[in-house]
């Protein structure tokens, strides 16, 4: 229940909690990624589990900021752009937590891939997750700053993920036609290829979102993003 | 702007349009999903660029329900179960446009797949799409009644879906490690196989909204769902 303290807190200041709360939720998911690839380079399994424990977090993170949402929305009534700034925090708090699952997946997938020798280094892979960590770092600074020219940029650096993941995807396809004995663990670091590529969706899905939030219009509905806004 | 008579609309009225809105989008995906089911298994190519090109009018669907969302939050301030009802409905057009883009993603490998020989009868993918079709519609109904129990029923149907996808995934593999010329098309249907299973993970998603919505708790950070709530 919310007590009169809660009530009359500055509400400029539950804003900024608000922001601060998805950069924090958003830094937390960026260590998931990077850890779950060293857990999957490094053939570390313990490690590995543990990041898979560590989805609960995000998910008690998600819970948590949607409260706050709530109470926002509930008890400060807010209109025009800090109305949109709250109801974009619900959505990219969605994205984030199912970023953390792509996390959780990767781990899972380096689990089953150390139970095989090692098919090949790891070089496109370690790549793809550092771009599309930087991608979402870099859509939730657009959100906190409101800053929808650098959202944009975001949405931009998709295309190199999807490239890279074709590229990826057709190496191993010759791996495993080459040496049927390769095929499932080739198919297994494909599942790694669309979970990576997913997590740079989930950030391009973020700065679409700030897109609309700043500027009032949707580019979701585009083939390519414009050039400018 | 909104005109006068847009603010003394019925306040009612516009939630049941929103609801309205919401299972209309539903239906629209829901057919997607059918048809490029279709386009797969009758090899269907023309049909299948139909389908790429309606996902725009889910896209649009979404931006329109957006819309009213934040129409309804800025003018009428709802309070606790209309304001849960409202950012409930701003997610789940997030999902439901998520799954409009899995039978666009069916309807690419439908394309490619047509170029090849056919690889086996479609049995298992059909009756998983059914599946999956299904949770959507049920949680679109649970969300609609504001309906808790029946939305578990849902979360409890995403095990199955994940059993056959297992098992497609199984009987593929077999075909690639025995016939390496089978490898590019079996690799497209464990990628459609796998749109499906998150067909029923979007599903899944909406329906535990409509729980926390009715029940104001999340089951989400449980590995399984309750029996019952």
């Amino acid at each position: 229940m919310a007590t009169r303290a809660h009530i009359d807190r500055h509400y400029d200041e539950e804003l900024q909690e608000l922001r601060h709360l998805i950069l924090e939720m958003g830094g937390f998911v960026e260590k998931q990624i990077a850890d779950a690839m060293q857990a999957l380079v490094e053939r570390d399994t313990d490690f590995a589990r543990l990041i898979i424990e560590r989805d609960k977090t995000v998910n008690r993170m998600d819970v948590q900021i949607d409260d706050i949402c709530l109470r926002l929305l509930a008890l400060h009534q807010p209109a025009a752009r800090d109305l949109r700034l709250i109801t974009t925090a619900l959505k990219i708090t969605t994205d984030l937590e199912r970023a953390g699952d792509m996390a959780e997946n990767i781990a899972e997938r380096a689990i089953e891939l150390s139970r095989e020798p090692q098919l090949k280094p790891f070089i496109d892979l370690p790549r793809m997750a550092a771009i599309a960590q930087g991608m979402l770092r870099q859509a939730l600074d657009a959100f906190v700053r409101e800053d929808a020219e650098m959202a944009l940029v975001v949405c931009h650096q998709d295309d190199a993920v999807d490239s890279l993941t074709d590229q990826v995807l057709r190496e191993l396809l010759t791996f495993m036609m080459e040496d049927p004995h390769t095929i499932s663990r080739a198919l297994r670091l494909i599942f790694v290829s669309k979970y990576i590529e997913r997590l740079a969706d989930h950030a391009t899905n973020i700065a679409e979102m700030v897109i609309f939030m700043v500027k009032g219009k949707s580019i979701r509905h585009l083939d390519h993003p414009p050039s400018t806004l």
